[in-house]
């Protein structure tokens, strides 16, 4: 019994490579199409628009193929509703759920059309009918009796096009390499972010406790001073190190100023610590003046909003560290929402927490001396990231002068 | 005004080169030092002895030295006791706490030696006067008014001695390489493991997702049914791949036989997470048929306990995982006592966190195929650990079958 | 003045992406274009056909994209015939000269289409006009006075297409990771070795001393043994400690059955070349019995030829080693022609060489520990390499195995 | 039959840890020894004294010990001549030789101290008795008749000793990491350079093609036309990107101040070759103002002399380049005497090749974004080498600002 099924496809289809993904896919997993339109945009801002007709030889063929196809962003012309299915338990996804990409998605319930909020991968859409709304939640928080959107039907994304003016580092895409010019790539970055920020867009960073152990804390901190950055991603040890650095101008015991480990130094981050318990968290010791200068300062002094996430090899930790990390994604949540952009610097594993909850549309800048940890980012799905082969404790000095800023 | 003090040290001082840090430190410190006994061990097992009187030009150059040296295992020959100071508050550590090392660690209180119960690195040492006990604690396990030793002064540690007869694979150690016979390594890991379990030894794994990913999980599966694995310390990811293995073929949607992805595959983690949340544990999901064979399942069928930590990346998580990171700190501490081999295989966050809270003692292998993950745990302090340069996926189905077992 | 040429693209053009990257260059260069026709292979086994009409505003602006546009295989319907310039003076090349892809090539010569012979990159093709012969040559080669072809008119070339029905290993392209089942990845190269011999294709393989330092001569030397490999590339490196591993047992004086330093070896790697030398060559040290096993002694009695190309770091070098670095490009080039397949292990310099010298249609499968060496060995031009990220100690062992080999 | 032998130990014997390698080598070995004297330099500029005498149970285990101590420093008390022994052909080495290493190192003939020229790791050394001359060579030049030197006997060498009053940077020696103030080192390089500079010291560059690439190329062009650099050892990769870049403002055909590929530039590379072909050399072209900044044009403005060693994966290549391996190994010698200091930059090849040229006492410093490399410089002998983990695109501009120069 044969089965056919019209689809469509707009946008800058051709050059994001997305009319290429679906015509493959569809032909990989058997099944055949003819292209009943193809309008391809004249100009360089126009989009294209495709419709073509699936067909297989067998009805369950062509869901398959349709679901698949769906994550490029085809989508099925006859307007449907989606299929509602209750949850049977808290954190129990029912069968066929439709499990979401990171990118803009729109859901057609009783006939309207419903933006999902708060998209991030890997998650579900649940539908309050009362409200007319439709979120994206982690398993995590689903609810029993919750109505999850099962299949793909009714469900349509916008995968991000690459249009042809390509924006200040665009080029970039593609292969991780550390044989790039850094300073022209820098320069790029720079521009971007003065760009974001004459719009009003938000900036926050992701940073491990390299950037100080390489000496490029003032330049982050600096950054922060300066109103470029609007949210800070790290953990114990960023924090730690920045207030030992602060207080007894090491990292981890080794003087930052000469290089070389200090007498006693391995104690410091213990002290530093300590410091902040008995002031009872950051912004205490901030404002007795304990803490006089550094990333967190400048954060507390800035409002600049942070959160610091714990991990199983914290020492302490800090007062203000989100020991449980249920709670910590559920922060990062609340303060990624509307930032423009990702700086990540020198942590795979904040890096791959924030990409985790970031939409496809966030510009993310992945910076790692090891380039495979730019590719493991992208494998775990924030395939938007831009990888930039450098060290951090160089990247952010020339970064902050780039951006005028005087270190 | 000329401060002095005789100390002593005794042991494999100079083939483990205790004995030129010691005297290195002293005159990096601008000290001075006369050796006063200098007895070399004649025969292999021997061991050495030489006492050394420090000079100083001022005391409290003296004392920063002593300190210095304290942590390579100089003992001051006159016995003294420890001094301690009450905890001002919890968490707080008093000005000048000893910080331990992860050697075994002996206090002299009260004219008697007391052996520091679970010594792990960058802790504190608690007495308790009642008791007669010296406990090491991790500052945020610190309460108002523990009796904390400050100071050197009456502590004496026992840094490893490398003995001139070589074990299996010692011989490693010093510049992580991946230029080395990695047959003949993991035949050397292969007779250490045997010769630890017929001295029913205990041995933990630490192990991270790439073993599912890699297509390793068979082989482990085996190593913990025929008895060689006593712990598995992992997260969320290894144990959620390994079930997704087991119902699905799959590890995030790959299919381990074909190393293809498959159609719809990137739920599949999803599905096998809900399917655990919904049995309520893995220990009901395999009591109750669903989980059949792999990691987790002969983890439970064989009675060896696990630890899931939480991490901010995790999806889910499964019920098992211990979200808090704090208290997954504890649970790795209650476990890894008694170990005698840590094989860390493919994670480097797991594989720090562990080491943190092993005894310099303990074996202590990491198998990883980027050499710098070594480095890094070394440079946290896990000075013992012995780097293999090699893929998980191939590591584990050579040892497997380098300890007898048909795959 | 506007311009406008039609241009057509043949064979696996959607799922080769190479219409998506036709489409893309035309655009982001400034043309436009319209599709006249567009026919899609309804079976897997079928091509496609577009044909398409460029317009630009200038006719040195269509130049352009037709230049670029023919890297990916586009190509002008009105058969024109080539331009040919002849060289100036040896080694010179003309001012916009053909600068060839690895792809196969056509020119069309006086009404005809020739095959251009030994086709590889970044060189130039030069017409023997007497014997209707077009040969690729490299800069260094050119003579005075030779025909080269200038310009991309007359010029024709066949990008890799990527058939829906996948090879053995093809579904690994993108990424290079390490977190693939590299059971299953070897499996896979070994059935398609086992192919490649039932159609008597030959197999080379590039390798690198580490093979020999993680103990992985012996299963090289067994498929060489059995037939699998028909031509070795490498250094002076590979060989000599091939040879040191037979005289004495080590490689770089480190014993490969225990793993441990040898007592003076770092001279056996000396005394290996000397030894070499006054037989004459290693051939005659086969054939007179000082060297009776490994890859070497296996290359002799089995009829296998290699090349020894000369670098900066060779000790010696041994008799048979080409220290010419261009004449040994040329015994490359000479003994690469036909190969199936290209077996690239642990060595990037003589990988890239090797790869600088193939034709885009040759199997190549790159294995090494770091992922930077495929990603380099890409960048420089090699695009259809497969990386593999493990280890040559275990890979090659393993390998032999799937081969049905007894180590 | 028992066997003793006294031997002596000098200079910063302790603090360089070259008595606790002799004790531990003699132990490990299976001989006892017996200390007769052990002097402390007392202040921090004094070197160290112990005399030994070394046990074993058969003579042929004393020759064994004293051959490997000898490497460490170890020197025997009795002032014996050496052992010669002529060859018995071109480049085949005498049984026994005397392996070099790369230190100081001085032979008794005759009852005269001779200091052996140009030493250099794993070489020989050769006498020539009517001039009374020590001479170390690579076994390439030995020739018929040559007097080789055999045994340990009656040589001695003077490993480095690390003073107590570190250089510079000497506290980065050990592991390799990213994790150290990039900036500090930076500027603690720049201090040595100028100290070295303020005494007429020589200082090498070795450089990779991805100084170009990384957009360094004008920094290193300053700190050449400054006076900085002595001597450039490269291939054909760094010289041509560098022209290409000169005559086009790109390498490997991207444009360095936008990052992005230029239509065509995939040939500049091989227009960049030809026309310095044309020129007849890299002089001739900088001399008729072909060439006219870069990196090559430095050198050759400021009479700075440059090796551009063959590699086989040469495009071209210039003419400048020295394509016999040999060949430019004697280049290598030639130009590296006398230099105090070795930056090695984002090249494994070349800056092992150099390494193999130089003595320990020349600071090497190896510059490469992979820390492996670094790791597998000192395995093959470069011991001397403090790595430093960073980027090429971002150090040398840094570098060049330290030590004053306007970019």
């Amino acid at each position: 019994m044969e089965a056919s099924q019209e689809i469509e496809l707009e946008g800058h289809i051709i050059d994001s490579g997305i009319m290429t993904s679906v015509f493959d896919r569809i032909m990989d997993m058997g099944g055949n199409f003819e292209v009943t339109t193809f309008e391809i945009g004249k100009k360089k801002t126009d989009s294209s628009f495709a419709s073509l007709i699936v067909r297989t030889e067998k009805p369950e063929e062509l869901n398959a193929i349709l679901s698949e196809i769906h994550r490029f962003g085809a989508r099925i012309l006859i307007r449907e509703n989606i299929n509602l299915v209750p949850a049977e338990g808290d954190k129990i996804v029912p069968q066929g759920f439709y499990s979401t990409t990171n990118h803009p998605t729109f859901v057609n319930f009783q006939g309207n059309t419903l933006t999902v909020q708060d998209i991030e991968m890997d998650c579900l859409i649940v539908i309050n009918p009362a409200k007319h709304e439709a979120q994206c939640i982690p398993m995590a928080k689903l609810k029993t009796g919750d109505l999850v959107v099962v299949g793909e039907r009714g469900v349509r994304i916008t995968p991000p096009e690459r249009p042809r003016e390509l924006s200040n580092f665009e080029f970039m895409h593609g292969n991780v390499s550390s044989e790039r010019p850094t300073q022209t790539i820098i320069a790029n970055i720079a521009k971007e972010i003065k760009e974001i920020k004459q719009k009003n867009g938000k900036i926050a960073i992701v940073g491990g406790p390299a950037i100080i152990h390489t000496g490029a804390s003032p330049a982050l901190a600096k950054l922060i001073k300066n109103g470029f950055i609007d949210t800070v991603f790290a953990g114990n040890a960023l924090a730690t190190h920045d207030i030992e650095y602060t207080l007894y101008g090491t990292s981890l015991g080794m003087d930052i100023l000469t290089g070389k480990p200090t007498v006693g130094g391995h104690k410091n981050h213990i002290y530093a610590i300590s410091r902040i318990i008995k002031a009872g968290s950051i912004r205490n010791a901030v404002n007795t003046g304990i803490v006089n200068s550094g990333i967190m300062y400048e954060c507390i002094k800035n409002n600049v909003p942070y959160v610091l996430a714990g991990s199983i090899r914290d020492d302490g930790p800090l007062p203000d560290v989100v020991t449980d990390t249920i709670v910590a994604q559920d922060k990062i949540r609340e303060y990624v929402k509307d930032c423009s952009m990702v700086l990540m610097v020198a942590t795979l594993l904040h890096s791959i927490a924030v990409g985790n909850c970031l939409p496809s549309y966030v510009k993310t800048i992945c910076v790692d001396i090891n380039p495979s940890s730019v590719t493991k980012l992208m494998d775990r799905g924030t395939m938007q990231a831009i990888g930039v082969v450098s060290d951090a404790g160089t990247f952010l000095p020339i970064l902050a002068k780039e951006l005028g800023i005087e270190l």
